[in-house]
């Protein structure tokens, strides 16, 4: 009876545990400080709005061309003048993103549980929309992930599912990769991220979910209905991540 | 070999013929100018990444019932008070929306496509992502629209396919509605929208499209690279298009 529980986490990277701000600061230098932020904006809108339009589409491309792409969008929307090498410049810059300030705090949660002697295993992943080549080097090289790059077990990316988060074919295929494929192993599988529409997605696929709500602003989306719509547990930082996740299995 | 051409415009509603700037109008007067411009703004975005997280997530709503989830999305997010009367005041007011300045001078051209001895017929048509009650209604309620309802031969709506532009069904699901269902017929129907979105996937599929530029801006959308992911006409507003198309076939 006293074989242990087995947990999942599956953490979002960009915008969950790595912060694209420094590239907002670059907008910024070559911009002007308030044009750069609604630079920086704009781009995230797109990217995001680039991945739902191909999903909508059937079809699907890599991140970093999206990326690339919805950059120029931004750019160009904003009537500033650009050349390729400013795009290089700006792209180059995911690889070495900072951690938010409340994630340092985060591994040795995730160091102990990986060591404890507690009823459950919790194994951390990386769960991402973005290339397995994007998401390698940016924890090889974000100067402050890197040194904790072994704590998480797997990358999952969406590459060989060819279509984009909140498809429910990424969800299940997160499941699958990370030995949790059978019918009602998903409930052992918790999703972090920053984002309100990865928490949807992934909630309708039966995920347990945490949603990072940094500047406390409260849960607004309302696209489902009721608490299959909502994250199952917020949080301010990642740092909260490991002890609620606990806390919710200890009072089930 | 005098057989005329048959020529479906198929124009999007809201936003391309109808103007929501009166509903941004009163929630200027509800919460003051500035947030009710940002209020308006952000209900937009959240009502097409509505539709499109639905589309990614295998599943369907009504329109009505996503605009109203929208809707209450971006109130929540700028912190004003409003109950359910100040929803279902809002929205009732896209049963009386007003048109684009360009929009009247649209009508003689449509009615005349319709009569005159060219070698080719003009079948005007609705297109839109709406639910059939209100497109109906905004046709019926409109004040500059409901005197030339009947110049649209007829209003479809996605409704029936359960997904949302730019789904590719949406517009395979139009051409054979509007009699082009047969291979290669799709570049007999021309789209006009305001949203690049809508042109980018009617093309996909085969349609002719007409971006309509109001702000005079210029395409800067980046989804799908080179000619196929651009309109194949742009005008600064409705009252050009006939004018276009019939350009355009001319010189093919």
């Amino acid at each position: 009876m006293s074989s242990k529980k087995e947990i999942v986490i599956a953490f979002d990277l960009y915008g969950t545990i790595l912060s694209t701000e420094s590239i907002s600061k670059e907008l910024g230098h070559l911009f002007g400080q308030e044009k750069g932020a609604s630079i920086a904006q704009e781009w995230r809108k797109y990217q995001l709005e680039y991945t739902w339009r191909l999903n909508s589409m059937d079809k699907y491309e890599h991140f970093s061309g999206l990326t690339r792409k919805s950059l120029k969008h931004a750019l160009t929307e904003a009537s500033v003048s650009f050349d390729e090498s400013v795009l290089d410049n700006l792209l180059s810059q995911y690889d070495r993103l900072a951690l938010f300030d409340d994630v340092p705090d985060l591994f040795p949660h995730l160091s102990r549980s990986q060591s404890d002697s507690s009823n459950m295993t919790i194994t951390p992943v990386i769960f991402s929309n973005g290339t397995f080549d994007m998401v390698s080097s940016s924890l090889a090289n974000s100067p402050g992930l890197s040194p904790h790059a072994d704590l998480f077990k797997k990358i999952v990316v969406v590459e060989p599912v060819r279509r984009y988060k909140p498809h429910p074919e990424v969800y299940r295929f997160l499941c699958k990769e990370v030995g949790k494929g059978n019918k009602g192993e998903e409930g052992d599988v918790w999703l972090v991220s920053g984002n309100p529409f990865d928490i949807v997605g992934a909630k309708s696929q039966g995920l347990k979910t945490i949603w990072v709500d940094r500047k406390g602003a409260g849960w607004t989306d309302e696209l489902v209905e009721g608490h299959g719509g909502m994250p199952d547990v917020m949080v301010r930082g990642l740092n909260e991540v490991v002890g609620q996740v606990e806390k919710y299995l200890e009072a089930e």
